[in-house]
């Protein structure tokens, strides 16, 4: 159940305390006080956990600031779509705008390797105009043999790049609590050049207490994976515990799910779920193209086939998309047969950019148009 | 392994003669001829199974109007792309042109159910500019007690107002070999107003007889739908029955397949699979949106997820598109809840002309000018 | 909806009559007269089928004759439990009896090969005590340039052989109407020395047409695979299909499901399912180790996994086992790699009657002594 | 690779430090030494990972103390079973043992509710004769909103009602290494009255950085759940992260798979995967019913569907069963609906040795005595 308040009421006010009063003596149920900041406007809503079948909605929605009463299903509380909710609010982070109208492509490597490849990657980004990256510093590997990132020793290098080539945003996996002070402790020593995006792999999308964790901090925004072997449903769920803990940032991501029916691809890939989730919550949707497919097939139309499925979902509207790239593949330590090499960077944004405007005008032929809802 | 004539080769002149009489004495294997007429020449291909290894390519290149010897994997022997082969020829029938080039939509009834509905369809088909569509007359349905179609009852007033309305080629399902000839008698007893696809459906993929049966004619082009729990090499293979018994006039169509992973869809979306099919193979691809989404939900953006997935396939280089339209799809006998209404199909077929128009533009930018390789 | 008469009412008798007289009336109605023979007793259903909803129970519960009125869900009329029915009745064919209680095991050839391989094999089951076996002539293949079995040429050799042999029902795969006639023909020639359980392969689970045609004929029981690729409901609604048409006698049976999860197995073993089918259906069920497996490692323990999984359907009640066996599998043309040797013969029997006795140990345990239900 | 010395040889000895300091030498190759503590005797392995295959195994062969040197795979390399091996050796803990050979059923709550359950389970397995349970402090929901355990709290009375009653060992699922603290201090606290497996859970088996954790301590064995939505091999190279680091006292769980193909079952029961492992690994195999099935049917045989299950998995050699029971099911906080009532236990109990005892004369037929291997 959320309550909503009109927009001049304070997080701390009196009106959202007179609310906290009353549902205090109600057994069974807590609340929880969430601002909401949009593009426009800001609001503060209060979201009831437990058994709210006895609240009434008629008498919340009489006292003074409350704008609306919302019963929400029990799934996807925070994160779902509710009817009668503030449009689709989205977040801002060092600069970059993230929310479902948004398209961000994020270029870079799957695992930091060396110095080298961090500079060469970065410096083609700046040549492309691109503010965004991915850069994978731990590793979860499914043989404790195999190579497992460089961890936070990379991480100096890493960000003061990131600062000499103007990258804003880093989306970075972390894989235990631990790395996220390992990482804040970085930028701060490297003078905060930089932004950085938790990534949460498809391996630890039911690890729920990695999920609380991240969701326990603000000052990261998250990148939530689905995971390879569950249900959106469930993933959906898996990721309302990042938001339950308070921390609303957080960007949806597809990567393909494992069954053999998707082969030759490395996972079936599942970008059909692109408009599923905008439909299902408020969270922007990013698309993995390479963790999908996994293999450098060229199209007989002269198209990469991770270039086909990367248009598939930015036809469809995808926000995001992260997509592996390095200066020599065949040299990578992680998923190098799937890696684009540097010299296809413009090309491969050059792509992005006629199925975006075709998406754009899509929309407009339905008479939706970009942007226009923010306004 | 594919012997290749020269162009000015005839299919029964000496020089094929001589190489079926050269291949005839070696032990484990058989020969077929095959003419393969092309956008711009026809040539001929002779194909041997079996032991081909104790063959001498050599020996067959030094014969008179061989102009080069294939040696093929095992599977997809003809519907395959094989290194060395003549530019994919793809068919035409009945005036429509059908290759790895051409895009159609194929808007029309799952099921026929009355003659006042096929007439709706079929007029607002003409006032939309189309030529092709779907009509489901044999219908197979999960459970005996279903409504199983009108069977061949419904065959002379289709065929009649497709004449009526200018349709030129109707996909329509075959579950049984006798409907081949029941469809062929009623053409023929309207006068052959009109032409038909055969379907052959995904329940039916592995039935290999009936396979067979519509691989032996060649009157009719066959369009294959993927089988719904198997690979899509599996699928593949059972194609290429079709094709080994002569008939290579076949369309591949991808439908979804069956996995929980693919929820809320009913089934899992495999567009991706389109640039893969038109790399694996020869064979113009088609995709069924009803079948795979199974549901007419509207995204945020004011599109369907059908006309989402229908984008997703046709911006990857899809053929062919086979959808479900119903003038009353709460009235309709089978699958309504995916039937777009009549008063949707301009808007269906706008999104669709816009990102065809964006899938040239890309393959442009990447140097491939669509249509020049017909030259 | 099923109205059962008394035990003294004839199929073609007046009671009878009247019920049909009655219902003949109700609009959207169609019925079906069976006549079911258990061990003890016989006895006449009348089922109903289409808008049923309209017909009062009690009107025909008072009716001459009628000793109960049961009404069924959608799914599984005819092969599904319902409350209230007689109890299960099984069939007897060619002087064995297959039901819920029953245990047969058929070791056979996955394809005929050769008569020699035949004899060897019959020889063998007639060391064993054994009189039902199972022999390929037609082979449904992947690829159609893969052995597709030698047909109705080795009929004659194998049907002389089993009377030789005694053997008295052999399972054989049909792929096609025409072979049931091609059967049929055979055996009357060799003067119906044996008998033939027909077998619908799992590629063939959905192709309704097959089904209906062994479900219009009498003469054989059919033995029906489950599909690999669609859900237990599914399988059950197309065996129903066969059932719908008249012919009762079949056995469904469990021969794994298409699955990476399954791996290293060929197939995911789904023999979980033994008791489930034995609590939806009235139906004998039906395991095929050497499909599911499709390998033939050896356990620590010395057992074969091939009988290790047979075990597990033996144990949870399974009553029928078609098992793989060659006199020289590294020379057999299909599926070699599954196939266990004769010498192996004597200990895969000893090891079902080990587990058997264990399964009725358990029932007894239970309270539920074998047997008792026959009496 | 793995170096394997004489049984006379000690960790601490002259001969391994000789081949310690021999392989130091080879860039690339680190090596860990490992005592193995077997039935009857005991032995040092030293593990050699990395780029093993410019190291000698005749040198090292020469080397004094050196009984043999086997190459192992790069997977499973501690956990599997390779080539010249010692016999499977297991392990006791807290005088249970643990081993390919033994089997145990771990009855008790999924979730701890409240004293009086855990007391009600306790005293019925001790009027059963049973020494381990299972019970669940830490839930991981598939939604935040769910019950998730009541965590540390109730370790105490449940630690003090285990003395009470005579339990050796408590299986517990840990979602956080802090748990593990939790976990001892808690035992601590209470005087050592029990002993307590810790599971990792299906959600986590690939949270690689759990399993490093209980993989580095070694007072609890680990009991590991496959991975619901990944291969066995995966689940096995995730498990093999445990033993990397240090703990081999590991217990491979099998809990079926997530599928809509197990339907009507919650997950696809895998236990056909039990000599699977056996085959694989040297780990024992534990199997849990109650959440593959998730339901409890009763079959027409008087089983319920969970025992039969169990039945499967014993007959084929499991060595550890982990199910649900409860004192009032329906009242339970967690999967109440897949538990067994407390009256159900000594049936199902009985039913387990019944089958255990077949499971026996099936290896004693087959020339493989129970228990010879340990003499």
């Amino acid at each position: 159940m959320i309550i909503i308040f009109n927009s001049e009421v304070e997080p701390e006010g009196a009106d959202v305390q007179r609310v906290l009063d009353y549902v205090r003596d109600v057994p069974g149920v807590s609340a929880k006080v969430h601002a909401v900041r949009g593009a426009s406007r800001s609001l503060v809503e209060i979201y009831l956990i437990g058994r709210t079948d006895t609240v009434s909605d008629a008498a919340l929605e009489r006292m003074s600031g409350v704008e609306r009463v919302v019963r929400v299903s029990e799934k996807y509380r925070i994160i779902g779509r509710h009817r009668g909710q503030m449009d689709v609010p989205g977040f801002e982070y060092n600069g970059v705008r993230f929310d479902q109208d948004a398209l961000h492509v994020f270029a870079g490597l799957c695992a930091v390797d060396s110095r080298e490849s961090v500079e060469a990657m970065m410096r083609a980004l700046k040549e492309s105009g691109r503010v965004t990256t991915r850069m994978g510093a731990y590793k979860p590997r499914t043989s404790p043999y195999d190579f497992q990132g460089h961890g936070k020793s990379c991480l100096p290098y890493v960000f003061e790049l990131a600062g000499k080539y103007g990258i804003r945003v880093i989306a970075m996996e972390v894989v235990h609590e631990s790395q996220v002070g390992e990482i804040r402790d970085a930028l701060a020593a490297a003078g905060s050049p930089t932004g950085v995006m938790l990534q949460i792999g498809t391996r630890n999308a039911q690890n729920f207490e990695l999920l609380k964790q991240v969701g326990q901090q603000r000052e990261f925004p998250v990148l939530f994976k689905r995971g390879m072997g569950i249900t959106l449903e469930e993933s959906l769920n898996a990721c309302e515990y990042i938001a339950s803990e308070g921390n609303r940032n957080i960007v949806f991501c597809l990567r393909g799910v494992k069954s053999h029916l998707g082969e030759p691809h490395r996972n079936f890939v599942d970008f059909a779920h692109v408009p599923v989730v905008k439909r299902l919550t408020r969270l922007p949707v990013c698309i993995d193209p390479s963790h999908s497919v996994g293999r450098k097939d060229l199209s007989p139309d002269g198209l990469l086939e991770i270039e086909h499925v990367t248009a598939q979902a930015v036809i469809a509207g995808a926000n995001m998309v992260l997509v592996d790239f390095h200066p020599a593949p065949e040299k990578a330590m992680c998923d190098g047969p799937q890696a684009l090499q540097l010299s296809e960077l413009p090309g491969f944004l050059e792509d992005v950019r006629i199925v975006r405007e075709a998406y754009e005008k899509r929309r407009e032929a339905r008479g939706n148009v970009v942007g226009a809802k923010k306004a």
